[in-house]
């Protein structure tokens, strides 16, 4: 008898992307991605507004955010912001808050939200955080079975309250 | 005429707590307001856990982050976590994200809360948000109506992921 060879069945590795700390030379990219989304695209107007450059700072002077970049073929293709907040409750855990998550429109439904959701579960836990969040607005029905099936649970209601200073 | 003296009619100034950032020698009170909670009594279990220390330090070395206490009377009466956000969205906005909103159950119902969460907003407003955001566990159908009534909006649906690390 012959030896199986496996390598002859094996199928073409899926593509993955190449998940990093976003720099400075990623911030068009990831004003891009934050524009290209149904709520996004009615709230940011101008990219060449300074605040975007002085929170891309502010971000990445503070050890306990992380800006999470997601790269396919050179491309930007992917976005999330990690905050890791201690806290007293549940005997002082650390929780990693997640804002910002984006795929590119044009590259959705291949698996890489999951993908970058697993990366930033990864992270979480080697910042020694148990629990992660998110809020996700009510109106996106498949964004609230896409975090469901990765095991997250709407255990909670999200207010937001938007003031001036 | 006799002129109306205003002093005679005056009502009884209401209590307002005074609120001020936590100190370590509030510790034992912030455990116990984490505890006097109907979710939190089935999660918090031993105030000895050197967790909560470790917790209670890492908030206050990160500038990003505020230990909100209530005292009236010389007493911790109640507390809130601030977290201060830098984020891309929104023109590069900083939001505010509140946790661990609690007012001792002896006292609630006197406007306290909403007194806690007023002092929340201005310091909020203080580090340039523009933005409150809360969850509040799907069964505490009073804390809705408590944070609808303040202008918070119930927008968003929230997730929670629990991991072992």
């Amino acid at each position: 008898m012959s030896p199986t060879c496996t390598a002859d069945v094996r199928e073409s590795e899926p593509l993955s992307p190449v998940f990093r700390p976003a720099h400075a030379g990623d911030l068009g990219a990831l004003l891009a991605l934050i524009a290209d989304d149904t709520l996004g695209k009615n709230r940011e107007f101008n990219a060449a507004n300074p605040g975007y450059l002085k929170a891309f700072e502010a971000i990445s002077a503070d050890p306990n955010q992380q800006l999470l970049v997601a790269e396919l073929d050179g491309r930007t293709i992917g976005m999330a912001q990690l905050s890791f907040i201690p806290g007293l409750s549940r005997g002082g855990a650390w929780r990693c808050n997640v804002e910002a998550v984006r795929i590119a429109s044009d590259v959705r439904g291949q698996g890489f939200g999951a993908q970058l959701m697993r990366a930033c579960e990864a992270r979480a836990r080697e910042r020694g955080c148990s629990l992660l969040q998110l809020t996700s607005d009510a109106s996106r029905v498949d964004a609230h079975r896409f975090y469901r099936g990765l095991g997250y649970v709407d255990s909670h209601i999200g207010f937001k309250k938007q003031v001036s200073y």
